[in-house]
């Protein structure tokens, strides 16, 4: 496991509606968690309007910058759906008319329904290859290391599970939660050293309350189970040392 | 109102828990809110790990490029709580204890519990102006553009409503919402004529199931009350037009 590569990934959210909080976007948490199991890193995400030039700036710096891009939204039949167009223009190449998805698309709605808005949903950048979605037929694409996915989650998750066996995971994150009903700050300089011991292991501190109680949830995240049970041994101990009880343990 | 300047801002979430996917982010869409009702539009937002060449890569780029930059997460007790040393960085000045900031944490704790690291949240930027909190005291700060927030949502929350008096809006957005129980590609090619005419309103479409009905919610966001009145009556008639009934006026 050790000696792999770290593989990261970054979320382009594309969307005003995200942006003036009318849409709290849900892709984020689900993309996060998905490409962890696959040993991939989210290593960051930007949340972008509906604007041409900000779309292909983004694209244009994310993938020059991380192993794997993702873009949720902006990809339906209306006139504020530009994703394609934009993608085509951050890669230099044609916006065309795919006869597979047009296929899918009249084999999908009735003759009757079929118009140029939504065969629109056809068009994509010369090159790309499609990804397919189970729940309303508008495909996505890929291109090169870009992943164009929809915005609506159940939809994005449908399609994100069809092309999981595309992506190559690098080393995988295993990490163990300990939580405890003590102040961070109690803990803090025991966890600073605790930290300067492990340095392979990355400690994160996240205060809570639960039922009126105040605590700690410290999560360990690294490679080597070995380390990581090691360091979560140490981690008990010491909140033992201030008198607490670790409450809780979530090992993934 | 026509006639002042567009504000931006951009949020900087920095924090390894929402890109792992472990805690979902809730400052993006009430800050987008809160944001907009001042006349200052969210104009993007960034998803950053606790990386300190990170951190300041992006408070740098994003202060040249944003009215306002507010940051959540990262400043609290721990060795993880990295934000008030990078913002520092940044801004090219030294970090030094606040001696109002102390004392309002040494008024908050019992001596017995006063320690280094509960002290290190008096820490800020040389020249930073004092973000009081209400909730737990350990105070955040601003830094000409830059205001340094929490990342619990309830704290942030609260301390934003004690700077709003600091933020000088712009241009107030204004937004009617139109929902129809119809396809949003049987509206497509109208609603784009409909684009065509008002090139100052933003509008944007946004599909929904709603108890198993398929429809689409149409947001128009302008400046001026009168050309939104216009724009929303002439997509009433448009929706009319396609035999469908506008069901939902949402004015803001």
């Amino acid at each position: 496991m050790a000696g792999k590569p770290v593989v990261t990934a970054c979320l382009i959210v594309i969307g005003n509606e995200i942006l003036s909080g009318r849409t709290r976007d849900a892709n984020l948490q689900y993309l996060g968690r998905a490409l962890n199991a696959l040993g991939i890193r989210l290593a960051q995400a930007r949340v972008i309007p509906d604007d041409e030039e900000t779309i292909v700036a983004t694209v244009n710096e994310c993938r020059a910058a991380f192993d794997y891009v993702f873009t949720t939204g902006g990809i339906g039949p209306t006139h504020d759906d530009i994703t394609a167009a934009c993608v085509a223009r951050a890669f230099g190449v044609d916006l065309a008319r795919d006869p597979r998805a047009e296929a899918m698309l009249r084999q999908h709605y009735r003759p009757e329904d079929v118009n140029a808005a939504r065969l629109k949903m056809a068009d994509v950048p010369a090159g790309a290859t499609l990804i397919e979605n189970p729940v309303s037929k508008a495909p996505g694409f890929q291109l090169d290391n870009v992943f164009v996915l929809p915005g609506v989650p159940r939809i994005m998750q449908a399609m994100f599970e069809g092309i999981k066996h595309r992506l190559a995971g690098g080393q995988m994150v295993l990490s163990v939660a300990v939580a405890a009903y003590i102040a961070e700050g109690v803990m803090a300089e025991k966890l600073d050293r605790l930290q300067g011991t492990y340095t392979d292991i990355e400690i994160g501190s996240y205060p809570f309350v639960r039922d009126g109680r105040l605590g700690v949830s410290v999560v360990l995240r690294g490679a080597e189970a070995g380390r990581l049970d090691a360091a979560a041994d140490d981690l008990r101990a010491l909140i033992r040392s201030l008198g607490a009880e670790p409450v809780e343990d979530r090992k993934t």
